[in-house]
């Protein structure tokens, strides 16, 4: 029996995994390696001279896993052994050298290689690597897996709708969607009741400016220094980070304006200079800023000039909103946390379910600037990404996330503040919710602290500053911020 | 039995249906309706009178469904109208009207209403409304709906990946990425084979903009009269129609020259007088220009042109792209029947098998261009994407798409001549491939064939101009070419 699911993860079936392909003989190497160690080296190069013509990266045959499986019987590899052989090919058939080399051969090099960890598998906060090792993931892809790095429910809420209706365009109206309209609208800012549905986060960033840029009928616009907003050409125009935008020559855009985050004089002046009326903002600033919130004088300050000026503020809250930056229970978006409303919202990442889906928001008025034509969108609430976003959703608020956020927020600050006592290198702690930071004086203690948590099973976020990030997923439970508390304890230690 | 199902589609079971509601009493009267006619209509009003605080939109409790199924076996529905009652719930469980009501209370209105058919189920070419009623789908939604409106085995590979890893952002190497590259590479035009990926089309050509901006060092682009490319900020800027920038003040960019499609010397003249460097186009143009191909002769001076001038050449083939335009059996893009390479190219829809996924594809000279931290994505490629991708492709090649278009297309066309022949209204017929287009005079023309189709159960494109658009799903078959064209040919002699 053992020995027939070991042959079902070197020849797939495809009327079972219609995804995948058949293993290679180079995967199969690692794996014994990975479950066997050196026994495991042996024995694959044993089987290789028994296999004729044996290409390592080409899929094997039937025939030739029949010959590596009579090999196994032979030798009498315990069923334990067997069983965690068929498991790792199960989550591979491909050798982690192969994905990295057709990776690095096929791919605009956009941003870091990042080889290091090559998830297979994931439940929860944990992912598991092509090496059989367990990792927590504290960066949840960007706030994309914040309710797990799988999820039982979706995939199966997915396959009916698949089976059903597999897309259809944003213009017409649509079942899934309607059930998703009435799970979400619930949940958003007094008002903000208007949406439009994209599939990125820097798409409904682009998008927002468009609407913010029809309702005003003006082109000007005021982002903030570090703040990040997405990649498009409207998107990345408003980002902060000059090297995002010279080599595409979008860092003279004579529409933008960037003034000081927690700085409403910086604001005034810009907005009487360049008589600007739209504004864009992070509540919290996350990539760029090290996890730096708002202040609330500045956005209570910054809400008067709004009704003073008739300014309309684009509030950013793709990575910040669905409970990340909770203060509270119910506080769903950042905004309110600070008891205030913005004019256009951007939502994203956690409520699609890890599907691409992301939208605009906004009230009646600023609605009723756009005519019909004026956008449009192929995939933008599809059904399936509508179908994703109402499961997740149903699913953050039936875990009450919020209020774990709120919970283990308090926990990590507090052991993070305890860790600061102990260890010099931790400077300033920043972050809100689960938007989580420390500064250890520059990018070199970053790289190293980041590095030795990677061996201690840990998993950080991206950062272009002096700042270690943690962006866990929403669901991590106060047993998993221990651990990680507890490991970076240790490696701090070790620094 | 039968009632058993019934129960089943009013009270849904969220470990077997999680995408699903309860069903509302208004589609409940909605679906006898459809099944019974007056009788429906006679019994829902008796039901109503035994159901106590019934509120219409309200999801059905568990005793209020109970009571509607004792009333059905009291007056002995045959078990055939049971079956289709059943039926239809299950597509949906929610009313036609609450429908149209949630999406125009909800939406921006940035796209026109498409109300008339809400498609609940599909398969092949034909979906199925919330009436019951069947459609030829002849405009795929915008070609993302290819190869079907449903897709069992896509259906099936998302769902085991999403049980295994739902998301995995651009940067990191995965194994579903790795599966698809091996795919698709030996698809691609001849040193096409630098991929990033992306969730939209409109966002594939923004990021085009951005590296071949970043390449070439220049900000100037040359794009087409009746091209259109999307609807970001660098899409939006690149297509023709004044209405879709004019309301953002992108309509006045300088970096953007338009030129006339299928005309060298506009171009020459272009290139001269701005020094522009980057030209985008599409080899069929679409939306805007009623599938209008470029001519072979004005391909071939672009790129001698292209020699020349040291130009970079974006191909749009999102629309295109994936046999859609083929001339022959193996010309999977557009830029295959011309015999052309182009420097950067986008492709989407059809591909992702109705998952948003899109990518830029270039030459190794220009992804070299591109450097760490330049772009970033954080669903671009992601495992879900890529399994979609993974086996709508494989899907694509088994079927041998281009060669069922190069046939179907032939019968079309063909089909198309005859009916021009006794159809004096249609005047000129043309496109590539299926994409198909013929115009009839004046809008007003347009929209009467579009509507009277539709009530022959033909569902068109739409567009902007005098042609009326069709572009049907790539799978379609010999039979369902001809039941379109009769369906044609007999709603023309009515008109």
């Amino acid at each position: 029996m053992y020995y027939n699911e070991l042959k079902n993860a070197i020849v797939y079936d495809r009327t079972k995994n219609p995804e995948r392909t058949n293993a290679t003989f180079e995967r199969i190497e690692e794996v014994f390696e990975n479950v066997l160690g050196n026994k495991g080296l042996k024995i694959s190069k044993d089987i290789q001279k028994n296999i004729k013509n044996l290409k390592k990266r080409a899929p094997l045959e039937n025939n030739q896993a029949d010959e590596i499986i009579d090999y196994l019987k032979n030798i009498h590899l315990n069923p334990k052994d067997i069983k965690d052989i068929t498991e790792q090919l199960n989550y591979s058939e491909i050798s982690t050298n192969e994905a990295i080399e057709i990776h690095k051969k096929y791919k605009i090099p956009v941003s870091h290689l990042e080889k290091d960890i090559i998830p297979v598998m994931g439940k929860g906060c944990w992912i598991r690597d092509t090496k059989g090792k367990w990792y927590i993931d504290m960066d949840s892809n960007y706030s994309a897996t914040n309710i797990g790095m799988s999820n039982p429910e979706v995939a199966l809420g997915l396959f009916n709708q698949a089976n059903l209706l597999i897309s259809m365009k944003e213009d017409r109206v649509q079942i899934a969607r309607t059930r998703f309209l009435k799970e979400i609208s619930p949940m958003m800012p007094k008002g903000l009741n208007y949406f439009y549905w994209q599939n990125s986060g820097g798409e409904a960033i682009d998008k927002a400016l468009k609407i913010a840029k029809a309702y005003t009928g003006t082109k000007d616009v005021i982002a903030f220094k570090n703040g990040f907003h997405g990649r498009t050409h409207g998107a990345v125009a408003v980002t902060w980070n000059e090297k995002y935008r010279k080599p595409f020559k979008l860092h003279k855009e004579d529409w933008v304006h960037f003034a000081n985050y927690n700085d409403i004089d910086s604001v005034r002046k810009l907005v009487d200079k360049t008589g600007a009326r739209i504004i864009i903002l992070e509540m919290v600033q996350g990539e760029e800023g090290g996890n730096l919130p708002a202040d609330s004088n500045f956005i209570k300050q910054l809400w008067e000039l709004k009704e003073k000026k008739s300014l309309v503020i684009i509030d950013d809250e793709v990575q910040a909103g669905f409970g990340r930056t909770a203060l509270k229970e119910g506080d769903w978006f950042a905004c309110m946390s600070y008891n205030v409303v913005p004019d256009i919202m951007t939502i994203g990442k956690s409520f699609g379910g890890s599907y691409p889906v992301t939208a605009v928001v906004t009230n009646e008025k600023i609605s009723d600037a756009m005519k019909p034509g004026y956008d449009g969108s192929t995939f933008g609430g599809n059904p399936m990404a509508m179908t994703s976003a109402l499961i997740a959703t149903r699913q953050m608020r039936e875990k009450n996330i919020t209020k774990n956020v709120v919970e283990r927020s308090k926990q990590f600050f507090k052991g993070l503040e305890e860790l600061k006592e102990k260890h010099s290198v931790i400077e300033n702690i920043q972050g809100r919710g689960l938007m989580i930071a420390f500064s250890v004086g520059n990018k070199k203690n970053v790289e190293k602290i980041r590095e030795n948590l990677k061996h201690k099973g840990i998993k950080t976020s991206l950062s272009t500053g002096e700042y270690v990030r943690f962006l866990p997923p929403t669901i991590i439970n106060e047993g998993e911020v221990d651990e990680v508390l507890s490991r970076l304890d240790k490696t701090l230690a070790r620094l």
